[in-house]
């Protein structure tokens, strides 16, 4: 089923599954054009909270509070893929708008489906191996050789859920760690590789689609820490990257801005590491540096509207995270100081506790070059420490 | 009094005296550095009423209503000047920060009181007289010599409240229509000019400035249409009116953003034609031109935070206002065409209702020169028509 273009445009109102941070910046994208937004969380502190008149708190996982928040709106989106895709089904069946689409978020979420999917549509994945057993993981790891991850198929995130096991021994206490039952884990290759890309594309409900510039991405302890672009990259790299990612939206029907994260394998080629269905921390750079950032396109894409452009409107752009370095206050010490960094966007979360790692904001600057941008950034971003103590 | 920086930032919430599309605004700014922010508005219709899960709807001008507004929030300010100086000045009393100051907007707010501070500052201003009598309006008008204008000294707005009156019997008409009893009126000498500017500047508590770039600003039937940047004036003149409106918001102790508009009279002559003790239409570009726009550099002085830079993010820019040309829904007409117009930036407000003339949203766009600006915004602005009928 393809949607039209919203032609006869009435200001709309967008729900959004989860309240965090990404919900927080679409909602401010869907106000500037006027559409109101209701979120649905499980607990009554979260990032988008405040501008949010009408909110519920209901769990996200049980189909009626799912189809409490659908009669209130005139679609449903997500900010999270940790959302029980048959609850979401059965809004869907209730013939309420929910994108992306259920079967699109039971793909996604589960990461054996995903690499599934793509592998069936062609495209390059790490090696991978259902394991539904421990005795499977173990036949895995032998044929792919040492070291393999064991992941876990649903739920995991910066890191969190995944192991890289060195030997037979590793993989049966990581088994054991990871809750290896039930089928929750897969194994997968270990991919040594030169650059970690990343890109954004929104997906519109005709197929039609904005790429926004392929990003060099580096992780810190398995989290996104800084975002890089244009990719120190070939043209050619850049366009096959762009190619394989949005084939990887077209391969799940995705509707609305989809990430695609990228291996440049030591050998040159392109792997595809994991999408998610939803807008993405290696796209925030796009608020500032790109005509429409992530979050406008998803609105538009979700509502049926025409896709904005995606053309960058400086050279170059750098993003950093800013996260907590321990437990406590969400308040951002030396604010001022980062303040004081001319041209550093600061964006603050808002949460409500700073906790290790956790992503409390991040800072975006744009240059003629990445090395300028990132000085900018690196600058701002070193003087803000979340949960550090007095 | 100073407010120096405060470097032990928390997050703070900001109380907005009145909740329409600068309110909004200024809240979506606000939101970005995690803050929040209460409204106070007189109805429960408002464009910012869906990003505001805490809104007072109370009388703005009862005193009472302020300081339950103030006793919700770290610090108040407002989006207009039409509300009342002393129940302001009762907030202050009562040990409340409110920025711009009850002072500030009681000189600001009534036009004679804001003429005769900026010249006592030594500023240039178009002749004006005190009138508290039709009689003392002729003696000016005759003064001056005919056109004159009569103007209300207060709540004017967008050309309402003001009349060009070319002749005593004129005068006589204008006298009654604009309610000339109690001294609400005074006369202004009618200055013919080649171009209006404006410009907007930040004034921290501190008395640090941040100075916007001039513009250039073309009125349709006395309200705001386009907005264009920079200038088409010498680097001198620049240079003057950024002078001119520097002072202009000293001299009046402004803290926050405020509107500067300026006439270049015939003979070359920079004028101050009015001074506004918020943001302003004129500043509406700065949200995607500026590295800090006017709101977040009104939030950043208001809560006492460091200025961000008024640096153009590209050569040129060009708002166009979206008004209303009939009454009716509020929904915009050929939206999604105005949306595939690449690198237009569309705003929509959210009012309920359009009518004639009625700020209904705005279209920015920027360009390598004016002209190429203009051609973008122009293209998507003459799609959108609120209150048209069908």
């Amino acid at each position: 089923m393809t949607i039209a273009a919203n032609e006869s445009y009435k200001p709309s109102t967008l729900g959004i599954i989860g309240g965090g941070q990404l919900a927080k910046m679409t909602a401010l994208a869907a106000f500037q054009l006027g559409c109101e937004i209701i979120v649905l969380e499980r607990k009554n502190e979260f990032p988008a909270h405040s501008l949010d008149t009408d909110f519920l708190i209901c769990d996200w996982d049980d189909p009626n509070c799912l189809l409490r928040l659908a009669s209130k709106v005139d679609v449903l989106t997500l900010e999270n893929e940790f959302v029980d895709a048959e609850a979401l089904s059965v809004v869907e069946r209730e013939g309420y708008k929910l994108l992306p689409r259920a079967e699109c978020i039971r793909i996604v979420q589960d990461k054996l489906f995903q690499k599934q999917a793509l592998q069936q549509a062609g495209l390059p994945v790490p090696e991978f191996a259902d394991t539904p057993n421990q005795q499977a993981a173990m036949a895995a790891a032998e044929k792919f050789g040492w070291p393999v991850l064991l992941k876990k198929r649903r739920n995991g995130y910066d890191g969190k859920g995944n192991a890289t096991v060195k030997s037979a021994k590793e993989l049966e206490v990581a088994w054991k760690q990871l809750g290896g039952a039930a089928n929750a884990l897969y194994v997968e290759e270990f991919c040594s590789f030169n650059k970690e890309l990343a890109l954004m594309i929104t997906r519109a409900g005709d197929g039609a689609e904005a790429t926004y510039p392929v990003v060099e991405t580096i992780q810190h302890d398995h989290v996104c820490h800084i975002v890089t672009v244009p990719a120190a990259i070939t043209e050619e790299v850049a366009a096959r990257a762009s190619q394989v990612a949005r084939r990887a939206v077209a391969a799940v029907d995705g509707v609305g801005t989809m990430g695609v994260e990228l291996f440049v394998a030591s050998n040159g080629e392109i792997l595809i590491n994991e999408m998610a269905p939803r807008v993405h921390n290696s796209g925030h750079y796009t608020i500032e540096a790109c005509v429409c950032s992530q979050f406008e396109n998803h609105v538009r894409a979700v509502l049926g509207w025409p896709l904005g452009s995606t053309a960058m409107r400086a050279p170059a752009a750098v993003m950093i995270n800013l996260l907590g370095v321990g437990e406590g206050s969400s308040e951002p010490q030396n604010f001022a100081q980062a303040l004081r960094v001319e041209g550093a966007h600061i964006h603050i979360y808002g949460k409500s506790q700073s906790a290790p790692g956790r992503k409390m904001g991040h800072v975006t600057a744009l240059g003629d070059s990445v090395t300028q941008a990132k000085e900018i950034a690196q600058r701002a971003a070193e003087c803000i420490q979340f949960g550090a103590g007095r």
